[in-house]
């Protein structure tokens, strides 16, 4: 898959107008670029770099240990290996190129494009000014972001995996949902199914899977406590699993029925009926062209037309490597989402949807749900939860 | 342990003679800041400022979803969760504090120094501008690298247990060596040891273990090999585990004996001597205020007095929180590693040492041990290998 995305890049660099795209890395395992799972095997230790020409030209230079490994990817026709020194490779070699523009990974609005860390920026705008070039520096931003959103077949078929297994567990939890167990134990039973199946989780494990329930939860991004899951209370999983490097992100919700109750509240109902019509309107809203804070308004406006307080957050996010990954991402224009919310979609890009509703007294209803932008429009690629999951 | 580093910062502000210190990120599972398990718990999703002020404040501001796991630490006198702007709350907190230098975390010397990309870096250019403070930025290399170079009691107890999972490790992977046996296979052994105890490997499982064997081999930072283990080659085993955070990284050497050899050849026990002689000669070098360049001369001139070719790498590295830590260590005064061999040794540093020979027709004796820098010298905190081990 290096050599694949490898030479998409080149295609990239034509689209976009710029001669030379640099991945400037060191002790990749500590602050790694994102990026360099699509450039490289494994962790690089000394300063290294991978260096991208819109004529093809596909260079890599990287301290001597790790140049077998690159060379064996096949995506590169050259490989330096140093050992004292990474200045005199480099800089032979950009003489020679003599690129005009001279692409780098930062970016103000997008973190998987912002992988050059501000000491390597410093370290590379030496080693440009000594031969004249640290004027032609700019952001990769719009190369990184389309490599990582466009995604080919091979990756598509990775995350429609990760949502499989993820859908497999849930499956398996259901039983394990019971009045009086903690958020805790319902946590430990599915890591322990993605032990089983050796799948790592899609983020930090303190809070993969996510289990809250209940009307004081602190909501989501926060450890599963030892409260215990009661009647009349919303209880809610969100986790996903990374397979072969992809993600998968979904969230279900829970009723526990009291004694003597048949059917959830009423408030709880709407809540759901909500949820699940702003789901629909934002897959409906979703195609090539359309912008996300379109989506985000269809989705909004499904849960205010029916009278509940709008959700405090994008209602969707793109998924990859990462689980919050890519550029455009279904938000509001609110400031802290930058331009994002603009951006627009484009075929084969990846979002999880995830709307939410408070009921008072109850918990949370939020459903979360995998999409992939098509041709003409949007598919579900998760199976998407219509009915509360009702406890007994 | 997060309260006790954080307060330790304090400490360090005060030492270095800087108002405040700013930890500044986004979207920490992506590309964290490796200071970031010093001061907060699990991952942060939206912008976050840590503000850690030398009259003692200890401010966070982060996004509501996690703004109560920040709380929880009990390190901070104040937590901001936002909603919809980090803007606001960050630049009326600067304001009130107005600090003479405000110190973040680039560097070009230290990558664990480096943990700010550019785009972060020039997102907080635009905040500081508006407030009139963009002219006061300065690195913070001196305050993080001390915070995690004088490692604390409990930092040193929690290394030495990585040290002793990975001996115990050692001794169990010895009869799996074996005439015909692959390096993947023995790699494959000791990575099924590591996952029975839940240790994490100390750095990518792709080359944690990495095994080589023979005069042919890659020699290091490359994945084990299908070749088998032959009589009259050298094998060599790399790998370190993370126990509650903290790493090991240890190396042994293996000689595999001939049919009617008793002993190995002359010239393996010549290296053999020259490898123990660098690492007596490393650790004796070794103590507060001396620099790390005297540690590798000590070590490089062994192993060439000996008349074998000299190590191409530094011949020791710090060890942490990441297999290769903190700012000062042991090399020579070759470009690549800047300013680092000239830093001075400190009490409570922990260094791996490793000097390297090759034998020609044979392959590689390479011992790695692992030392605590003490008030008067070092110690290791290893058992060292002394003599090959054999395999009949």
């Amino acid at each position: 898959m290096i050599k694949e995305k490898v030479l998409q890049s080149v295609e990239l660099l034509r689209e976009f107008g710029v001669d030379c795209w640099i991945t400037f890395t060191r002790e990749s395992g500590i602050n790694g670029d994102p990026c360099l799972p699509f450039l490289a095997p494994g962790e690089l230790t000394w300063h290294s770099a991978f260096i991208i020409s819109a004529d093809g030209r596909r260079k890599a230079i990287v301290g001597r240990w790790d140049a077998q490994a690159i060379e064996e990817t096949g995506a590169y026709d050259e490989v330096t290996g140093f050992v004292t020194s990474f200045k005199e490779p480099f800089q032979a070699y950009l003489k020679a190129l003599n690129p005009a523009r001279i692409a780098v990974n930062y970016s103000t609005s997008s973190e998987v494009c912002d992988g050059l860390t501000h000491g390597l920026y410093l370290t590379l705008v030496e080693l440009l000014s000594a031969i004249g070039m640290a004027d032609r520096l700019v952001s990769a931003e719009q190369i990184v972001s389309a490599l990582r959103e466009r995604k080919s077949a091979a990756e598509i078929a990775r995350t429609r995996e990760a949502v499989r297994v993820t859908e497999e567990i849930f499956a398996l939890v259901r039983p394990v949902i019971q009045p009086g167990t903690t958020e805790r134990a319902i946590a430990a039973f599915i890591l322990a199914e993605m032990e089983r199946r050796k799948s790592q989780t899609a983020w930090g494990q303190a809070t993969c899977p996510s289990v809250f329930s209940g009307p004081d939860t602190a909501e989501a991004h926060y450890a599963p406590t030892g409260r215990t899951v009661k009647p009349g209370h919303l209880l809610n999983i969100d986790f996903g699993v990374r397979s072969d490097g992809y993600c998968s992100d979904l969230q279900r919700t829970y009723y526990l029925l009291r004694d003597g109750e048949a059917t959830p509240p009423e408030s709880i109902c709407k809540a759901l009926a909500a949820v699940t019509s702003a789901l629909e309107s934002a897959r409906h809203a979703m195609k090539p062209g359309a912008q996300g804070i379109e989506v985000d308004t269809a989705a909004r406006k499904a849960i205010t037309r029916a009278g509940f307080e709008e959700f405090p957050h994008a209602v969707g996010h793109q998924v990859g490597r990462f689980v919050h990954d890519g550029n455009a991402s279904l938000g509001p224009a609110w400031e802290k989402y930058g331009r994002r919310p603009f951006q627009r979609l484009e075929e084969n890009m990846v979002f999880a949807v995830e709307p939410r509703v408070t009921v008072p007294g109850h918990g949370i209803v939020t459903i979360e749900e995998m999409v992939l932008v098509t041709r003409h429009g949007a598919e579900w690629i998760s199976t998407p939860q219509k009915e509360l999951l009702l406890v007994r």
